[in-house]
């Protein structure tokens, strides 16, 4: 099944848009975690069976595995392989941020789409179509590219100028637009709850790209001012908030408590 | 050694500019190496071993390493391991293009320069300052943002014009330098050799800054055109016409040979 069923098909069952995201910060896991051999996935894994049922989506941002090299991409495997064998039906973003030659970038979605069989995947656009185009020869999957990232520094760049008066993010999300053209649905966005003024602006002009939204939650983006302007086709993610509820031996309660309030409030205001 | 010592010291030692790429794609490694059980790692230190006398920098890029997961990774650290502790004069950018949040970064930034103790890292900018800091509080290592790419697809993006009448790509060079002042010496620009214009309008304004190049070679740059517009401060990377100039069991003279032949028309140049 295609990434975009998949998401809609989840998102009608729960009737939210909650996506969770997987940030297994060494330091931030309960002390019983740290002392196991394989702690970031047995946390990781521990976090999904409590959360599963409130999930449309995972997002295990690899950075914290990567941290530990072949290590802790053992363990990034181990997670990625605990989600598609006991939830096939949930879709996974690898938050990865690649983004590269065509020759390189081939590489990279053979690892992640051909071999792991994750859903979809973030880009960094910077590069162009030819550094995105062979992610999309995989045409069950998709790619979230940045848009406007949830960071303060976004306005670095994202917020330039161009000569036609748009900001330089609008540029990319016009370019992502094309790219859907030739590329049917395989190209979702990335815009930060961090900006909800003009995340509000970019939904008005079109409801039907599925977008990514971090920075809810610990970045400080709120849900009441986030669900009525999001549109439908989103994908809200939330990490720290609920993986980190708590540290001690109750973490996983915690967790799904956090994730089972976040849902409720995304389903009551869709209901 | 901070990254620019190192860098200076090397190329004053060889009198050229010659980075050599390290993109072990499988399919295209010797037979012989294919059947290895670590291909990769095998190939790249026997690739070292052969050119290291040329070499005044190394770029693995690890979407090779990458593809293979976990086991790969494991490849990518044996390959820098042999370069640290074999070479150490010999500066590595790790050719990565990674770019996230700050709390992100930091976990890429403890693995590469924390553990690994590569020199230098190449990243996308997109993301903007509080991206890259992480990585600039490592003093000794330096940061190689994404400026002009050799890819045809660089100009979807990177060729837009700013309010300001300049290129995107001039926008981020700028950025950059800004960059520079604050965290001294430690941000360069990566320019393919593919824009031979471009990059002598850039190198015109500005003779300092560390510019990686690469394109030369497989990609269609030409080494004539490029030398009198790169300026001293530059590395030239050359990948796929030295690492797989045979495929056959001669590879590494064939490499050695083809190194040699690009450091000499290069220290021609400069002596």
């Amino acid at each position: 099944m295609n990434f975009f069923d998949k998401f809609q098909n989840r998102k009608k069952e729960l009737n939210s848009l909650l996506c969770i995201g997987l940030d297994p910060e060494f330091e931030k896991l309960p002390e019983s975690i740290q002392k196991s051999n394989f702690a970031l996935s047995e946390f990781c894994i521990s976090i999904i069976d409590a959360t599963h049922e409130f999930a449309v989506a995972y997002k295990p941002n690899i950075a914290f595995f990567e941290r530990f090299g072949s290590k802790g991409f053992e363990e990034f495997e181990k997670t990625i392989y605990h989600l598609t064998s006991n939830y096939p039906n949930i879709p996974i973003i690898a938050d990865c941020k690649r983004g590269d030659l065509a020759n390189t970038s081939k590489e990279y979605a053979k690892y992640f789409f051909g071999d792991l069989k994750v859903d979809s995947i973030t880009l960094s656009p910077y590069m162009g179509e030819d550094s995105i185009e062979p992610y999309l020869e995989y045409k069950n999957h998709a790619v979230f590219l940045l848009g406007l990232t949830s960071n303060p520094s976004s306005s670095d760049l994202q917020k330039l100028k161009s000569s036609t008066d748009k900001f330089f993010y609008e540029e990319v999300i016009d370019f992502s637009k094309k790219l859907n053209l030739k590329y049917k649905n395989q190209v979702g966005i990335v815009v930060g709850a961090t900006h909800p003024e003009e995340l509000k602006k970019i939904r008005e002009k079109d409801a039907e790209q599925v977008f990514l939204i971090p920075g809810f939650g610990a970045q400080g983006g709120s849900l009441e001012a986030l669900l009525p302007i999001c549109g439908k086709n989103s994908l809200i993610n939330s990490s720290r908030s609920i993986i980190f509820a708590s540290n001690k031996s109750n973490f996983q309660e915690s967790a799904h408590e956090e994730a089972k309030k976040i849902h409720l409030e995304m389903k009551k205001f869709y209901d």
